[in-house]
């Protein structure tokens, strides 16, 4: 985009621009090739994949129907898969605590309160850790907690909350378990049983690398069983979606064929670069470099690195006069990078995905593009 | 598929089963090669796609912003919808009439209940219209009845519902209406202003011939900036949803992006094929050929002629002791052909669509393979 002729410039790209966000993501050509087919959403060729890809996403973490786990597919976004667990696992005379440490945490706390399910939020800070013994002196002090909601990484900040130590907590004090590993799924371990997990959501569009419009929720079958009648909407009801896949094999409403077609490619891709194991180690390998070149640049990195996941970064805006956010975005943009805004509360700052079909080639093309960026901002960096 | 050499029924086919269902629907490739790119959701290339779908949506029925209309993206099907607005719309204190001849009438109906929202229903048969001045009778009988709810196609049966005449039995009442246009927007005429019509709900994978996991609704601004706070859900909040469309063009939740960019692309094959009333003139012709093809081979149409609309058709099973549907679906299947099940409570019955990317050929494609199924299966038809 720095070409000399302005003509050239007017022409398509090669490639998509590069996504540096926490999703939708860069997706490789085969997934998005995958939907390239329409198929009749009752028909046997598409529930014979349907099949394949719950079995496949119990299968990543060693779960199976045959060890008492079941998935549930949810269309929409993450929050989709969210609300539709939490809408429908607490009973009428039931309590949620609700751990926050940024806005995922929050957007828990708010569905309560739009459902009228009473809730307890447990804060943190943005750039620290939910301490699971805060956590238990909750639940020893209110008897009336029935749940517990945490965040797996909290996308906010990057934070990788202790998805276990919590879960042993909950779990000693019988309570039941539900984990947002939205922005974890597929990329980092998960102890389901360890962590007494009752109920999981994710997303296809995160480290899956599928496409947006589908999530799912996971679940022990004996938890999922006492949930009947419990639910506060038709569309989000979890037991009733389960249970017409587990009748006929089909979603109760029109499911996004297109979009499952993606996500059942994309798992195949994930199983030939090794699983969970591969997947996390590009990403850490990835997020290793893009950290150490941007502190390298001067930008400093808003969470400490031993409370970081290794999916996304938040970088602290510098405190050069000229650094404007929307400018330093708009320039990566014509490069052909795209950033993402940040969402704290307590300061300042954009983040850096490091997840999607993208490598440490990828990470080294940004770093290199940033420079003469701040050089046209006039930004100079310590 | 009744070729002699076994070994090439193991060949892929070179194209997809036409699909004679209401969806999801065959599409062209061109629409779903536009799912072939990534974008950033908060990007602005993307949102100018999002405010271009926006409009052309109003723009069909002659709708837009500058004479008050609105338009708001709700992903999921076309149910995610309905939802949204008859769980946004209808307040603590407010009661709805849903007018049922058919299976979709019934789930307004029971997505009611779940909400709590107090509901009468008003009932005709399947094969029948709903009967304004019956609308018209349930209203003064009942003043405390604040919102209509009717669907305009009952996919169900194929009836086509009078919905501007109840409209305006439900204007004069001074009461709210809210219309399912599922089936029928993009391929039927609808008087917005004529039928005073409040919120309609329609979907991205029907008329449109757009992919799965994207629905709307249309409103008057008048009306859907009174809904504030009376949403019941956080996901399927209508007017938040609307309110942050409005402020940055971008969905509350990760939107379905490749979704978002079928539809782009569809609505400008809609506009190339003259629009409504050229879609309508296909299909009208499809209905018209496929109805009279399978009258001639001896079925019989479940809706009287003057009921139907032209968008699917049902038809009574034959009384023919060896007609068994699973059979005919299957060996229609092998031959390219899905057809669909019936969803009816007063009869036996099977469903063709005849909407999507199809044509009279395929009609007569359809026709030309039934006669050998049936001579297959023993039945002889009189």
């Amino acid at each position: 985009m720095s070409d000399s002729n302005p003509a050239a410039r007017a022409l398509p790209p090669a490639h998509d621009k590069r996504l540096f966000t926490p999703g939708p993501l860069t997706t490789s050509a085969t997934v998005k090739q995958a939907m390239l087919t329409d198929l009749g959403s009752r028909d046997e060729t598409f529930l014979a994949i349907v099949r394949d890809v719950r079995m496949r996403l119990l299968a990543l973490y060693g779960l199976a129907q045959a060890r008492g786990h079941e998935c549930v597919l949810v269309q929409g976004s993450g929050t989709f898969a969210v609300e539709s667990a939490l809408g429908s696992i607490v009973p009428r005379d039931g309590k949620l605590l609700a751990c926050v440490n940024g806005a995922y945490g929050e957007r828990i706390a708010k569905m309560a309160a739009v459902y009228g399910i009473p809730c307890e939020v447990l804060r943190a800070r943005e750039d620290a850790l939910i301490d699971p013994r805060a956590v238990e002196a909750a639940l020893a002090r209110d008897r009336g907690l029935t749940h517990v909601a945490l965040v797996h990484v909290e996308t906010t900040s990057g934070v990788l909350n202790p998805m276990r130590a919590v879960g042993e907590v909950v779990h000693a004090a019988g309570r039941a378990y539900f984990v947002d590993a939205m922005s974890a799924f597929g990329a980092l371990p998960i102890e389901f049983d360890a962590a007494h997990v009752d109920f999981l959501a994710a997303s296809a569009n995160k480290c899956l690398e599928g496409i947006p419009g589908l999530a799912f929720v996971l679940a022990r079958r004996s938890a999922l069983e006492q949930i009947e009648g419990r639910a506060r909407t038709l569309a989000l009801d979890l037991h009733a979606q389960w249970r017409g896949l587990e009748k006929d094999g089909q979603f109760r409403f029109t499911p996004p064929t297109h979009v499952v077609l993606a996500l059942h490619r994309a798992l195949l891709e994930l199983e030939l670069e090794g699983g969970v194991a591969g997947r996390e180690r590009r990403y850490r390998a990835n997020h290793a470099r893009l950290r150490a070149g941007m502190e390298r640049l001067g930008f400093r990195a808003y969470v400490p690195a031993q409370h970081s996941g290794p999916i996304i970064s938040t970088f602290l805006y510098p405190a050069h006069p000229r650094f404007d956010f929307q400018d330093f975005y708009r320039r990566l943009s014509a490069r052909g990078f795209l950033i993402y805004p940040g969402k704290l509360t307590q300061a300042e700052c954009f983040r850096l995905g490091n997840i999607g079909r993208l490598f440490e080639s990828d990470m080294d093309a940004l770093l290199t593009a940033i420079p003469p960026v701040l050089a046209e901002m006039g930004v100079e960096l310590s």
